[in-house]
Order: structure tokens, then C-alpha cells, then sequence
């Protein structure tokens, strides 16, 4: 018997799919286009509808018969034991490649945004905590982590990450985000995405493009942007998670921008994509996206138009299940409408990857190699690191923090007792477990007021809920304020529950309209401001909330996003002192309730006064966090310097911990450029590194700008790096510049490529 | 003695003009562009400096030893005598032809937007009121009076209509705008032009482009917009205002958009405008915006280099004072960094457009040609009838209004009893006699208390203030509450108070971060409606504010926007219900105070329900308004037609007014386009029509429309009607569709140039 020739890894891939489509009838290839989610509905009405039993649906046969090019989250929808949903997705995967001519399995995959949505595994710190750590490298072993779960389960493709920039906190899916920051986005997600890449899963870029900047920040409403806003802030970190991380598969945006659908918009999809940026991997449509071209965005007249959109656009794969790119686009081939090359395009794609996977390989095989435990040790030391530094102390003006030992402490508030108070709206407990109240968590997850006791066994800690996360009833105030007034100092344990549509404050389709606190939370604290007791205000959010309400009334602030299963004892570990806190803010604190969309990324006349009554800083700026010691920043000699605008410049500083307590600085470079062709952000982040020191110690910090980072998009759309004057910030956050060397950059302007550094390396080394 | 061929009548004005610039200095050209604010701040710094006494200051001579382009304001800056500021200002004219060597005054320019802002001058409603009265014929009566007076005074040019459409209604001008839609607003626009240039004004298009638009709605800040959206919406109405009212002036808007400032924008002010518009009258710089290029925008290093982009942009006089166009001009042009070409263009504009006002006629004369009585009683019957019209009816549930004669009424709140709530921002009494406290508002302006009094002779009337308009104090809730429980009807007449930068909750710099109500208006109207009495709210506002939270629970609501002079009369008249209200929405009224920015203008995402847990949908929706009488609507037959993608098609309904009183309703044509190649909106404004039909009349409204109409920028930035089905839908508000033509335009895709229709017309005719 020989051996098919797609099925001989000895030859080259092009020649292996080459073979195969060949040999492909147009239902076997479309077969390779679409998802199937079994027993999901398939009428693109629903947005997530649930998983139910994979064997069970009485279409599945039909559905398998020529082939199918993804399996959808057969873990990730309902609650099965890690070993027997890995057995169960092998034995579905055996079926689909019995059930073609060729043998091929599906790719499946699952969402793994924070840790793989999968029932007892590892729920992970959310996005916005791991932009406040500033710690690309922590954040690349937690995705090889993720990535090595997600293999170990028979999964080949991860959603994650999102590399969305925050324009509008209101929006509900900031947590998903890494922040308001294109670079911090860009570094943090490229590292996230080679994590989850080195453990051979195919990462996902999403949502491609512009899906954060909704209008009012409502779910998938119309985004207003430039194509200079789109080039320089929406597109840049997924250049750089292509570049510097090596995803091999995007996802299409839900989101239309100035009209235009992404999932039917041949400019980002293929020209920008692929012509300009040189990806070869699968472009996904997110979940029912391809439908909503004619439903939602109606530039398509019916399923066969929308497959013909997305399919030209360069959309490879639909999403959850067959719909547009089943029978509709079947027969819109056969009836000319749809040129069969662009199915051949998609379908070559699709195999290459599987090729690329090993799932045409003669002794592939599916079944686990080993055991598979979602949740292990390891795992939560990752997560429980990951969260402590993600913690930031917004303020501690009289010292009060850390916690004295012995201290009689209140805890308040809806958020203290509730494990699920550390959890995205992506993990499993917030995402799939909802719909299934029997079920228990499946991970353990301690909770700021468990990890509290523990962590302070001395203290006096009492405890009253006080208000629920978002109902307005206020009648639990008057024992909180009682607990207070009979503590040294009151923890207000305040936020966010993350939920889908509507079941959370935060998560997906969990929209605001302005950024008060929840429900009651904003009342009850000022109820304990009022008692005269101290007031620790300790969030845990999906997004920054307004605090100028309170400013300089508490007695310190520390700020956590979704912290993820280890996330109580890391918020415990800062107000204790066991861990000194370290993260930086992600995203800005406003002062208000209103005013958006606003980011830190503002050109002058967005931070100008005297032009309105209304004041555009923030309270807490982008990049700012406190820790329990001091630094000492000291500058290196000649801050002025002129390079080419090919050319480079090192600047560097020293930073010394000044204080009794190890701690870690995060050093930001920012810049600032004069006066420029068009209109550019007062400062914008382009380097950062965390430095960690113990008391007493120096290092220095060296930061290789290249003008290639001064570059922006000009008027006619072309990439330049102009001559003229640039400042270097080094700054302690966006607000707090400690020095600045100045640049002259002289010759002409430089018309970049594709070529130009998206990078600016920190050099760390030992000083004096 | 000869006459000087540019003075000679007989001669064409391009030879005239030839003549002159052939003679001129680089001085003598330069000065031609630029205004004199005497004693104005010319560092750029301040954005409304005051006027001082026109012959005190001591660099006047100086100024304007080589001519003088424009004299800024002369009478719109501190209150004089009308009359003597006409002899004022020709004496000013006077000095300036005789101190240049040719003999040539200045173009004296004045705001006049609801009115000639001059003092003792009448003060129409404001623009948004324009836009809810749905009356172009009105309003261009209005704008011819306004011109009339300008006139009589010696003024030349006068800055308004503002064109910008309401995207986000927090900002502080939205008074200033005729509302959120584009084809209400150029239709308006347009009326008002052509009453303003009929009495031989130059009106002055503002703000070219994009200025409503900021994020966040914060006065000046960034606009972030793609080029469809601004081709679709943001230019659509100044196109209107060109080409249907010949406007000779356009304003270069202070914003930036996507990175480019207007007035550094070539592609915007000469491309577009001149190029492709045929535009051939002035652009003038918005007031220090040329300044700003350097100073806010930081585009241009110095003043020189501001000028020089603010130039080859194409604006060609600066306002209000000199400061880049003059020495600094004069200097690069010398040193060869701005071509003199660029100099030329700009003063050949002035040039033509002061010979084309007679500025340089033998016979000029600039004294005042008859009296100067700016506030005549035809002018505030105008005013009045404009005000009877714009007051919007929104609810009236149980038919609480009108109210009877005899009854006792509570009049209550911050705006009953105050004549400047009747006022907008930029009218004389808010804009200028805040700094001259000792100086008389110069006009009678009734207040609603004092107008119901009058038009209700029998009732019984209580007043009391309740509250301030913006300050937190509820101490005046008592005394309100008192008088609403003694009452049979409590009328809450709350709202703005119109100012500049801070002065005001409403106006220039009064831009605020959601639309709650001012102060603690909305915790008084809380307390009214506590009292179980009916409660009427009667709003006096600049901009729609949320009313969700008192939905079901007021007996009538009344929503007026800054009807001037004769406003209370016209608001008491509704109340009496001597006045039937007709008056429609121009901007949609919220549910909630967050979640803006919004319009009624959403494609379908930005409707959608089901994608976020926001509710987008307003309470009030745009074009919404009642009666006191009910109106039928019979549509013709045959509504549905196939016609070329070039074709038109004639929509017919008959309107009868089935009720007992005299009113008018307003017939409005929505198109809903259902598949097209980029997002629609849901639906858009095409044509309205306001019919006064007496009781048991009826009239034919015939709408032509045109397939132009349906005609959008493409995604290469094309303006085409595409083919395919469209809906047409007469309708009482956005929201209340009473039957609907389907048509299917057939034919290829047809690409428009400048020739297209801008306009449906509507007839009306007698019906049985």
C-alpha cells in the first residue's frame, strides 16, 4: 500500500496540499472553510450559544461528510473532566477523518485568552494585569504554559491574544485588552504569542481591526477612525505580534470602520496583511462575523454575497459553524457568482496550516500522549507571580499600607468573599459555568478576605458585603459602617463581576455608559469615608474607574484587574508587605464619571485647558504606580545628541533602590516630538523596562532608540521619520518624567518599509 | 485728475484688481490679509480678548500704514450706541483708505449668528431652533433682516451660519448648530446664506470642517473620523450653503481631523473647496487659529512657518488680528521661504471681493445711508414667529396643555423668571455684557413667567427660583415645593445658561461630560414631581439633555431651545395654547446621560440591541414633535417603482389636519437603503415639508426625489448610487414611519460629479 502523497512528510508542503486539492471536489474543499460547533445555532442570530454533547447532534454526519476544517471549542462550552474531553475530542477527530476521502482532522481549537477556557484549568491574571506588569517575559511563560495545556488536551489553535487598543474604558471588554498603549500592547502581546506559538499552538490575532474603538463604546457600534489613527494606534500591535511573535492566524474584526466591514475589507485583509506585511497563515472570521455582512452590516444581500465578501476580503475560515461558507457558497460557485479560485486560495491556506500541524501526516495521531492536568503547581506559581505583579498602589500618602500585622481590620464591600471577583469574563467560572450552577469551580481560587486571614493571622479581620456589585440596594451600609468604625482601617474591596451580555459589570456586551462605580460600590464607600476610620480602597476591575470623587480621602488605593486564581493571596501579599508592589497602570484613572473616550495618546489641543471648561488629565496617569520603596533616578551625561534619521542613540540612566525594601521600577522611555508634519501625541511609549533591585542596589538602564520609532504615518499615508527636534523621556509614568535627552534628527525624511524597527531594546547592567 | 483704474467701475474687477496688485509692496499686499482687533491680544494666547475704544491704541497709525484687510468686531465687542458705532466705524474706514496709498477700506466683519451681536440689536432664537422650526423660508426672512441691519451699520461680512453637525451634543456649541442631521442642517444653512448675501452681506460658512466632532466633545480636542464620514456628514451641508445660498466666505475650522489641521489643509481648503467646488470667495482663519498651527497644533515651528502652511492651505486673511501674516509673512517671503505667488493668491481673493462690495469705487462712501435702529418691530415679529415655531411639544400625555385660564399655576426653576435664558452664547447680552455688568441688556426680552402672566390673565401664578442654574445648593427646594403642592399645575422651567468658557452651561468652552441636567435642576424636578402635583417641564436649554429618569411621570414636557428676544411669549403661548406647537427635534433627546457620542445617523450596529447591554435608542428621536391637533396621513397609491439608477420618482402623501385647531405638521422623507457597499445609515433625512393646514384641510405633499439623493462615498472615496432596492419613508419623526415607497433603482453604478442634486423639493397642493 503507498503512502498518498499529502500524507508523506518527506515532501514539501506546497506539493503535499498541491495533491490534495487536486484531488478535492468544491464541497470537500469549502469543507475545509468552516467550523462546525455541534448543536450550536447556525443562524448567526445568537451571538454564543451553547455547546452541547459533540456526539450527540443528529447532524453531525451530514455535517463531516466531505471533511471539516475546524472543530469549535469542545471544551470550552461546557464543563467535562480535562482527560475524558480530551479522549472525546480524539475520537471526534478519528470520525471526521474516517469520515472524508482523505483522512483529514479538523483544527481545533479553543479560547485562551487568560488560560484555557476548560474546566479546572489555570485561570490566569486578565490582559489589563499583564500590561500593569510590564513583564513581557512572565507573560511569554504563562502563554507556553497555556499552550502546553491547550496541546496536552488535542487543541491546535488558541483565540488569544487580543490585542485591541483601549480608546473608550467604557467599552466592556477592556479587560481583554492589554491597555491603552500600542507599545506596551504590541511588546506584551508579541510575547503572549510566543509563549503560546513555542508550545505549537497557533495563536490568533484579534480582533483585525479596530474592533476597541466602537462609538460610545457600544458592543460592535460603528468605529469613527482616520486611516493615520487606524495605521499608528489600531495596526501597530499586531504588526509587532506578527513580526516579533510569529502568529500564524488573525481573526477578523466584528466591527465595521467608517463604514468599511473588516470582515469584508480586501485592503486590511489581504493587501495590508498579506501584501504589505507578508503574513501566510489562516484568517478567521470571528464567531458568526461572516453572517452579520449581510445581517448586521448589510453590505451583503443574503449568505452566498456574504461568503463572496469575506472570501474575496480574505476571511479562510468561518467561525463557529458552517452558515455562509456551507451550501450558500456551494452553490454560488457552481452558479458562476463565486469564482472557485478564491475557495482554492482560502482551502490552501487552511491545508498548509494543517499540513504545517502535522494533521496530514501519515502516523498522525490524536490521542493525549500524556496525562492532562490543566492546573498544576507550576501553572499557579506562574499565575500567582503574574498577579503580584500586576498590582498597583495607586496611592499611599501616609504610609498606611503595608498592613500592620496586628491590626484590626475591616473588610468591605461585594467583592472581598467572592472568588469569582478575580475572573474575566473569558475564563471558564465567569464565561461557561453560569449556565451550569451545579458545577464547581474546578480550580481553587482564594479570595481577598481567605488570603487576608491567611496572610495576617494576627489581625482582627471582620467582614460585611455591604452592597451588591451592581443592584442599588443600600441596606447592608449600615452594618459595613458599623464593622468600620470599629476597625483601625477598613478595606473597601470594591468592583467589577465579569460576565457576557449583561450578566456582568464588566465582559463582553457589558457595556457603561460612564465610569462610576457599579451599582451601589460608589455610595458605600463614601459611607465609610464618612465613619473617619481610615479607608484602603482595594479594586478589582475589568477597566479604570473614576476616583476624583475621593481624592485625597482615603487612606490609600490599590488598584487589581481580574488577578486571576492566585489573585487574592497577590492583593493580600501588597496590603500585607510580603509582596512590594510593582505593577503600573495600563490604563489611565479618570477623574470623572464622563468625558469619554479619552486616552493618554492625546495630541496638545486634547490636553489644552484654557479651550474648554473641562479639564482632559487624568487623576492617575498612564504608567503610574507607587511601590513600599524609592528609587533614585540619576541620568547618564550629554542628554543632547544629533543623529541621522537612519541613525540611533543610546540613552541611558541609573536607577537605585533608595529604600529599606527590595522592590522592582518600571523605567519608561516616552517621546515627544515638537513640532512634526501632522498632528502627534504630546508623549507616546516607546521602551519600558522593569528592573528589579533589592535596598541599596544601582543598575543602569541603557535604551537603543532608533529614529525608525520616531515614525509615524504621514498625510499622504506613507510611514516617515521627519528631521527636527525629538525628546527622549525617561519617566516614572506619563505624568512623572524624571529626564529627557534631547535629539536633533538631521537629513531627509526617511520613507519607511516594511523593514523598520518596531523594537527599542533595554540593556540592563549593573552600576555603582 | 484721472481715475486710478482699480477705482473705475466701468473696468472688469479682474482687470481692477490686475491693476492694483501690479502696484502694491509686498507690505501693501500682506496687509490686505489680515484683520485689526485694536487693542486685542496678539500673542495668540487668549481666545476672545476684548475690544478697546477703536482710536485709543496707540499702534493703530502703525497698523495701518500700509492698508488693512479686515476691521474685526468693531461693534461686537462692547456695547456703543448703533448709531454712533456706524460714525465710528466710517470714521475708522475713513482713516484706513487714507492711510494706504490706494485708497482702500477695510472689509469690516461682525458675528451676527442669531442676530447682529452688537448691542440694542435684535436676538433671534438660536440655530438649533432654526433647526427644530424645519422653516428655511422663515429663517432666510430672518437672515435677511439680520443682513439689513449689518448693512445699515457699515458692516461687510458677517461669520455665521455654523454648518457643523451635532455628533456628540455634550459639546458646549451645540446651540450653535441647526442640529444632527446634514440635510436639515444645509437646507437651513442655505436659507439663512441667502438671506444674509440678499441684503448684500458676505456670509462666512463655519466651522470648514469637522469641529463638532471632537472626541469627548471637549472644545477643540481631535476629531477622529474617516474620510467617508466626512465626506457623508460633516461637508455635506457646506456644499448645500455654496452651491443653493453663494455663500462668499468660508471659516477654516480650528480642529484637526485625523491628524491634519483645517487650516493647514490644502486638500480641504483649495482641492476640495476651490478646485472641485468652484468656491471662488474668501476663506478667513478662524480667530488665532493660525496661531495655533504653532502654538496647539505644533505643525509649524514659528510663526512664519504658520503662516506660510496656513497660505499654501489656502486661507487667505487672518483673524482677528495680525500676527503670522504680518511681519513674520513679510520676512520669509523676503527670505525666500514662502513663494510671494502664495501672498498674491490671497490678496487677489480680498481684492476681488472688496471690488465686488464696492470698497473700491470712486464713490465709496462708508457713512451710514440711514438710521441705524437695529431692533425693529418687524424684525421681533420675525423673531417671534420664528420662536412660536421651534417650540418642540415632546409629550402631553393627558393633555395637560394648553393649560386652562383660570387655574393656579406654579411656575418654578432657575429659567422662569431670568430674560437672558432666552439667549444663546454668542448673543450680545451673553457674550459681551458679562464684562460690562453696569450697561443695560439694550433689548426687551420677556421671561416666561412675565409672558405667562400676560397671556394668562385669570390663572394664578406662584414663582419661585427653586434653584441656581449650575450651583449644587437645594436650600430653594422648600419654598419650590410649597408653592407646586398649592398648585393645580407646576410648571418647572429649567435649563441652560448660555456663556463663554465656564461662564455658562451651555456656549463656546461650556462643554460638559454627560447630559444630566445643570446643577441640582434635575434633584428640583425630583422634588416637583415628589409632590404628586402635574408637573410641566418646560426646557430652556442649549443642547437635549437625558430626560429617561422622569419619563412617564411629567404631565407635558416642553423642550425650547434658546428662542431669543421674543421667547417667552412664544413658550407662553404654547403653554396658553394660543400658540399651536409645531416645532420638531433636531437632535435627538437621550435616556441616560452617558454613552454619547451618538446620533440618530447609525447603521445598523449602531442600533443593534442584542451585541451590547446598552439601550442605543433615544427617548425622543429626531424629527419628533407634537400637536395639539392630530393629523392623518393618506399615501398615495403605487408605492413601489423601478427607476434608473439616473432617475426620479415622485412620493405623495396627503396630510389633514383631523383635529379642531389650526397646526402644521412637518412631512419628513427618511431613505433606508437595505444593502448597499459600505454601512448605511438606518435611516437618513432626504426632505421635509411643513404644512399649515387649518381644521379638516388637507394638502398634497409631492416629494421629487432623485436617485442623487441616495447617492454615498464608496470605498474609494467615489460618490456613486449604486443599484438595488431602497426604501422611502414619509415619516412624522425618524422614529414614527407612516408609509413607505419601495423603489429598485436599476442600471449600473453610477458615479456622481459636483452637478448631482442636493435638494428633494417638495409641492404642496390642495387635496379633497
Amino acid at each position: 500500500m503507498t503512502t498518498a502523497p499529502w500524507r508523506d512528510p518527506a515532501l514539501p508542503a506546497a506539493a503535499r496540499v498541491d495533491a490534495l486539492l487536486s484531488r478535492m471536489t468544491l464541497e470537500e474543499k469549502t469543507a475545509q472553510l468552516y467550523g462546525v460547533w455541534v448543536g450550536a445555532a447556525t443562524d448567526g442570530e445568537g451571538v454564543a450559544p451553547h455547546q452541547h454533547d459533540m456526539t450527540a447532534d443528529h447532524d453531525w454526519d451530514e455535517l463531516i461528510t466531505h471533511g471539516l476544517g475546524q472543530l469549535t471549542r469542545s471544551f470550552g462550552t461546557a464543563p467535562v473532566d480535562p482527560a475524558l474531553g480530551a479522549q472525546a475530542l480524539a475520537r471526534a477527530q478519528r470520525r471526521i477523518a474516517e469520515a472524508g476521502r482523505f483522512g483529514i482532522p479538523a483544527v481545533a481549537h479553543e479560547e485562551c485568552l487568560a488560560g484555557f477556557t476548560a474546566w479546572q484549568a489555570t485561570a490566569y491574571p486578565v490582559p489589563l494585569a499583564w500590561g500593569a506588569s510590564f513583564d513581557p517575559p512572565l507573560v511569554e511563560e504563562m502563554a507556553r504554559r497555556i499552550g502546553r495545556d491547550l496541546r496536552s488536551a488535542g487543541v491546535h489553535q488558541g483565540l488569544a491574544p487580543v490585542l485591541d487598543v483601549v480608546r473608550d474604558p467604557r467599552w466592556g471588554r477592556v479587560e481583554e485588552t492589554i491597555g491603552e498603549d500600542p507599545y506596551l500592547t504590541g511588546t506584551i502581546g508579541a510575547a503572549y504569542v510566543r509563549g503560546l506559538e513555542s508550545a505549537g499552538i497557533v495563536a490568533t490575532l484579534k480582533h483585525f481591526a479596530g474592533y476597541a474603538s466602537s462609538a460610545g463604546a457600544r458592543n460592535l457600534a460603528p468605529v469613527r477612525a482616520g486611516v493615520r489613527e487606524f495605521a499608528d494606534v489600531t495596526l501597530s500591535p499586531f504588526e509587532m505580534a506578527l513580526r516579533e511573535g510569529g502568529a500564524r492566524s488573525v481573526m477578523a474584526a466584528y466591527n465595521e470602520t467608517d463604514g468599511v466591514p473588516a470582515s469584508a475589507d480586501p485592503a486590511l485583509l489581504t493587501e495590508l496583511l498579506r501584501d504589505q506585511w507578508g503574513f501566510t497563515g489562516t484568517v478567521v472570521a470571528d464567531y458568526f462575523g461572516i453572517g452579520f455582512l449581510e445581517t448586521l452590516h448589510r453590505v451583503a444581500d443574503g449568505p452566498a454575497e456574504a461568503a463572496h465578501a469575506a472570501l474575496a476580503a480574505g476571511i479562510d475560515v468561518e467561525l463557529p459553524t458552517v452558515k455562509c461558507y456551507g451550501t450558500p457558497l456551494v452553490e454560488a460557485v457552481r452558479a458562476g457568482e463565486v469564482p472557485e479560485e478564491l475557495v482554492d486560495r482560502a482551502a490552501r491556506r487552511v491545508l498548509l496550516q494543517k499540513c504545517e500541524l502535522g494533521l496530514l501526516d501519515e502516523d498522525w495521531n490524536p490521542e493525549p500522549t500524556g496525562p492532562v492536568h490543566l492546573d498544576s503547581p507550576a501553572n499557579r506559581a506562574v499565575a500567582r507571580r503574574l498577579a503580584e505583579e500586576s498590582v498597583v498602589l495607586l496611592d499611599n500618602p501616609d504610609g498606611v499600607l503595608p498592613l500592620a500585622p496586628d491590626t484590626r481590620i475591616a473588610v468591605v464591600g461585594p467583592r472581598a468573599a467572592d472568588a469569582l471577583a478575580m475572573l474575566g469574563c473569558y475564563s471558564f467560572p465567569s464565561h461557561v459555568l453560569p449556565h451550569h450552577p451545579e458545577v464547581p469551580l474546578g480550580i481553587e481560587i482564594p479570595t481577598v478576605l481567605e488570603a487576608l486571614r491567611a496572610e495576617l493571622p494576627d489581625a482582627k479581620v471582620a467582614f460585611a458585603e455591604g452592597c451588591g456589585v451592581s443592584d442599588p440596594d443600600t441596606a447592608g451600609f449600615e452594618e459595613a459602617v458599623a464593622r468600620a468604625s470599629e476597625a483601625d482601617v477598613c478595606l473597601a474591596v470594591l468592583g467589577d463581576r465579569a460576565g457576557l451580555f449583561g450578566r456582568g459589570t464588566s465582559g463582553e456586551g457589558c457595556d457603561v455608559t460612564d465610569l462610576r462605580l457599579p451599582g451601589a460600590q460608589g455610595e458605600l464607600l463614601d459611607a465609610l469615608v464618612a465613619t473617619g476610620v481610615p479607608v484602603v480602597l482595594v479594586l478589582l476591575t475589568g477597566r479604570p474607574y473614576a476616583l476624583g470623587r475621593w481624592h485625597g480621602r482615603l487612606a490609600a488605593v490599590v488598584q487589581a484587574f481580574f488577578p486571576g486564581e492566585e489573585g487574592g493571596p497577590a492583593v493580600a501579599g501588597v496590603l500585607s508587605g510580603r509582596v512590594n508592589p510593582s505593577g503600573r497602570l495600563p490604563v489611565s484613572v479618570p477623574r470623572v464619571p464622563g468625558g469619554q473616550p479619552w486616552t493618554y495618546l492625546q495630541p496638545p489641543l486634547g490636553l489644552a485647558g484654557e479651550v474648554s471648561n473641562l479639564d482632559p488629565t487624568p487623576l492617575y496617569a498612564f504608567g503610574h504606580g507607587r511601590s513600599y520603596t524609592s528609587f533614585a533616578w540619576e541620568p547618564a551625561e550629554s542628554p543632547e545628541a544629533e543623529i541621522g534619521t537612519d541613525g540611533s542613540y543610546d540613552v541611558t540612566v541609573t536607577v537605585r533602590n533608595a529604600g529599606e525594601r527590595a522592590g522592582a521600577e518600571v523605567v519608561q522611555l516616552y517621546l515627544h516630538d515638537p513640532v512634526a508634519s501632522v498632528t502627534r501625541p504630546d508623549v507616546r511609549l516607546i521602551g519600558y523596562r522593569r528592573v528589579e533591585l533589592s535596598p541599596g542596589e544601582a543598575r543602569r538602564v541603557t535604551f537603543r532608540f532608533h529614529a525608525d520609532l520616531s515614525s509615524f504615518t504621514d498625510r499622504s499615508g506613507r510611514r516617515v521619520v521627519e528631521p527636527g527636534a525629538l525628546e527622549l523621556r525617561l519617566a516614572a509614568s506619563s505624568a512623572d518624567v524624571r529626564h529627557t535627552a534631547r535629539l536633533t534628527l538631521t537629513g531627509p525624511t526617511r520613507v519607511l518599509g516594511a523593514e523598520r524597527r518596531l523594537l527599542c531594546e533595554a540593556e540592563v547592567s549593573a552600576a555603582g
